[in-house]
């Protein structure tokens, strides 16, 4: 479910190293602690463009790297209530942080949310969030059958 | 309308034919049988990325080709209905099948729904949804130039 | 905040000038005049695409360049209203009209909008629309800390 899309300059995120520790980070984010969500669900996906492939204000961003990061998030929709978002973006940003802000890089992200009911893992509708099948698939890392109630 | 995104590791989909085959499945889909939608509405882009550019659950996907396809529903938004939403998703998971889940890959996709009023074909609001109009973009599958009401 | 993703073929927008001139319109439309916007809200991503990853109708566009552009609203969500949508269509039509029709290239458009307060610039969730922080950010063209009164 969330899909996160990092794109991102050469001379960012050129290395295995780099682009796992923030893939993980995200992913903890996601599924230890409060966030209960399997691991596998979190995919994201580094995109490299060239330099003048991209253009902010019309201008490009020579100096320093630019990273614009996009997520769709489908398992689980937010209630419409400003503090919840507010903390939302407030643990992105601090997840974020040593892997972009501290980096000296400028960085915009946001969030888009669609239909969990228009979302399939091999061929399966993932079971409802929380849920035991869910924990089950969290355990086994992976999307297991189960019977569906529909 | 539909604009499908598969991002998809090398070794796959690597020829003109694997891609087509599955282009033109997901576009018969649309446009035959139940689907009335003109067939050139269906876009499909195949963006293929490093296999160390995506992370699943903060690891790579070595051994196994992971495919994530992207969807943005334009022309027809769905009502709000489970049984609907799940024979959607039966029907893609069904054509998906040979080009996908058969080649033994891994795969997740999902659908956004976006706003019909904010689209255009060569500058062109396409026409409603079943109207004459639309049967005639279909039949001569281009974008024609129609009389608007509004 | 507009995030536009151009998809297109080798021979359209292969150097700066192109892209810069298309960015730079797109720009100018949400920064000025009616469009109150900061310029740097405005990314324009360039995605070249091989001929033969693009599939339209399940056909590929061999003897005309088609470009897809997608387009994420996020600062500004628009009244569900028939004319303002039209009139935003309609503008876009306008300001793409000298690089893309009168190029003689096919192309698509449609634009998606997401929640503003899942947004952020830098870590920080960007001022109201036509509040005078966001008057502030958009003379000095990058995002400034501001008191937040969440």
């Amino acid at each position: 479910m969330p899909l996160w899309v990092v794109y991102h300059p050469p001379g960012t995120f050129d290395d295995d190293e780099t682009k796992q520790a923030l893939a993980k980070d995200i992913t903890d984010w996601y599924s230890t602690g409060r966030g209960t969500l399997p691991r596998f669900y979190v995919v994201v996906n580094f995109i490299q463009l060239p330099v003048n492939s991209v253009w902010v204000g019309g201008e490009l961003r020579k100096d320093k790297p630019f990273i614009r990061l996009t997520v769709d998030h489908i398992a689980v929709r937010m209630p419409d209530d400003d503090a919840q978002y507010k903390r939302i973006m407030q643990g992105i940003s601090a997840f974020l942080k040593p892997h972009i802000a501290d980096k000296g890089y400028d960085w915009e992200v946001h969030v888009d949310e669609t239909e969990r009911r228009l979302w399939q893992i091999n061929g399966i509708n993932p079971p409802p969030w929380r849920s035991e099948e869910e924990k089950m698939w969290h355990k086994e890392n992976r999307p297991v059958p189960y019977e569906t109630k529909l």
